[in-house]
């Protein structure tokens, strides 16, 4: 098997956006909604609507569950946003999120064969956000969080994975999560370093390092090897500086030694280094301040917290980084298409963590299957093994974690 | 030209239902979430997604109006209910309601090429109806608000009118008057008789009679001529039982002579009885009273205020119903296609009254271009030359009645 290779991302593909305005010109964007049946007759039409329809809606009144057997409930879901963070974009708000949630959307359909709808919010305060997709949810099967803002992502999150009893997930969180573990896991496996062993570092305590921060925990990472970095220094207890109630949790659950110091005292002496920050951040003396066999993880979009010819210029062993153009891309369609598809057909009440690192070993697994090397370590998006292995490995962590409705 | 006749209508085919529930429960509902492009390789997924998908992002950030350009919000409405008023089912809550919405949504696409997407919400207090469509509304060009109970109808349609800058219509109210009027017109001309002289008498004041009455005013029935009847008999200001704060409004516009009586009373002496209340309420009898060349639109759902063939014995001259194996159908699907088309083709900030009498005008003359028959006073709800016919009439109107963003 070929895998791209480090000469391939040392040039940026600038017609990239040119392609993509003009693609999204053409078609008014690239998602529709179309009928499963034809409408050719009368009779076609009394039975497809009135006065035929009125039988599914009266058995759905008197058994609420037959909606997942009459109507597309059972295999849609919604792709949410407040526009406030969208893409490396940042708060550029409702209709200009749009054509991401519409391009996650086909992502869905293509790769999944789920509907998947974009809603746009044009509010961005928490409780009005919960009260909204509330509100909106009978139709669909599940909920996909995307670019909304920490801190507020967290709640809306915690508060509507309580409050509603279908799948909920943020993916910029959770899914980003999943990917890098399955990479990181993979990584591992190459460089025969052990999960217990590894000082690991984050750079960024947004919404996506803080899930990545507690899924390692649960995958073995130590405590005091984790350490979280921000703009000012690596998170900790004793600091005072730039801390809010996301950081504090932060400072509880890593750096039990208590460790101060800058982001370059951090990597010092690290073996893997995951940047969910900005670009340029990793320089090259850090890179070479790393134990050997450095594992660097530079997801920073477009431009990685250090670029992959440079990391290895200055010794490390494996760069993964969110660029479709560059070996190891840690992209969330690795992840979300067959999450949800497990989800839905056991029609899970919730997305948890048993079944988020079964999706991350499954996605380990293929790669395993055909053979770790420094640039492929994850598979490639559109692998056509990856979403059935997902989504039955979620499916079975649904059932074996008792929250599937349907086995 | 072949139409139903009064003899298809004896017999109610129970098959349908049972055929409904078999479609829907063989796909999950009629409706799909679709993509437009294919994502073949990895190029493909860098411009429909990530990174290439940013540009149109940024467009849209810099100038709001581009979201028509490079999204579907163009030509993409949203079907919004809470469930209050489903059919003639009642008031049977969001999911159960869904069925509705699905078929609805299907009729938009095939009749008009328009996305449709179904809104059932978990909700029916009228503020939060509002806030809720409010801030969904980013992604859609218009919003048909379906089967909410009167009177929260009234408001929710007000207030989303004027606080959303885009085309808002309640359909059961406008959808039904509006066709109502067209098959009314080609009744006039059929009996000579001319609309400023006729004796209206309509049965229901839920939210097709509201509206029905109104325009039935702006065609030119004289208010003095116009009686509606709820089930306490006839609207009038000097009644006081069964009254509410929309019923004050009909005492208001129409009955200006104050008759009092029931509707028995109203019926008598009538040119046109208009039904949107409950099955059977129109007895042969009153059907007797009224003039010659009686015209009936019974058009409750299934079963109407009298079937045809009773009122042709008691010597009515024009019959149209709801239902689709009778002559005559008043179906909305003659209306909603059409009417949104031209709206989101001109981009129009509004469904105005102007536009709404356009759709009328519209459909009826197709029926007088083939010749106006007894049987035929309204098209084919699947005949084509409705919709195009109906959105030209609609943007013409919108145009010139300066509510459309795009010529």
């Amino acid at each position: 098997m070929k895998h791209l290779t480090v000469k391939s991302c040392m040039e940026t593909d600038d017609s990239l956006g040119e392609e993509s305005l003009q693609l999204h010109e053409k078609h008014h964007g690239v998602l529709e909604v179309a009928s499963k049946v034809h409408m050719d007759n009368t009779q076609d039409l009394s039975i497809a609507y009135t006065p035929g329809v009125a039988e599914p809606c009266k058995r759905i009144a008197e058994n609420k569950d037959d909606v997942y057997k009459y109507t597309l409930k059972e295999n849609t879901v919604a792709i949410i946003t407040d526009g406030s963070a969208i893409l490396g974009l940042g708060n550029i708000g409702a209709s200009a999120g749009l054509p991401v949630m519409e391009g996650k959307a086909i992502i869905f359909k293509e790769l999944a064969g789920i509907n998947a709808f974009p809603i746009c919010l044009d509010t961005q305060e928490t409780e009005e956000i919960i009260k909204t997709v509330k509100n909106i949810a009978p139709v669909f099967g599940g909920i996909n969080l995307e670019d909304i803002s920490a801190p507020r992502c967290f709640e809306i999150e915690e508060r509507l994975k309580k409050e509603l009893s279908i799948p909920v997930t943020h993916d910029d969180q959770h899914g980003t999560a999943i990917v890098t573990i399955a990479g990181l896991l993979n990584s591992l496996k190459l460089t025969g370093k052990k999960i217990n062993e590894i000082k690991v570092v984050i750079s960024g305590a947004g919404a996506a390092g803080m899930a990545i921060a507690k899924k390692l925990l649960h995958t073995g990472v130590r405590p005091e090897n984790l350490l979280v970095c921000d703009r000012h220094g690596i998170i900790s207890k004793k600091r005072t500086e730039g801390m809010n109630p996301e950081k504090e949790k932060i400072a509880e659950f890593s750096n039990t030694e208590e460790i101060e110091g800058n982001i370059d005292d951090a990597v010092a002496g690290s073996d893997v280094f995951i940047g969910v920050s900005v670009p340029g951040i990793l320089t090259e003396k850090m890179v070479a301040s790393m134990n050997n066999d450095a594992i660097i993880f530079a997801m920073a979009n477009p431009i990685p917290e250090i670029m992959p010819s440079k990391a290895f210029e200055a010794g490390a062993r494996i760069v993964a980084t969110g660029r479709s153009d560059c070996p190891n891309q840690i992209n969330n369609c690795l992840g979300f298409p067959g999450i949800f598809k497990g989800a839905l057909e056991t029609r899970a009440t919730q997305i948890n963590l048993e079944m988020e690192l079964a999706a991350a070993n499954a996605l380990a697994a293929i790669v395993e299957q055909d053979g770790i090397e420094e640039n492929y370590i994850i598979p490639n998006p559109l692998d056509k093994r990856v979403v059935p292995a997902v989504a039955k490995a979620v499916a079975d962590a649904a059932i074996k974690s008792g929250v599937a409705r349907k086995k």
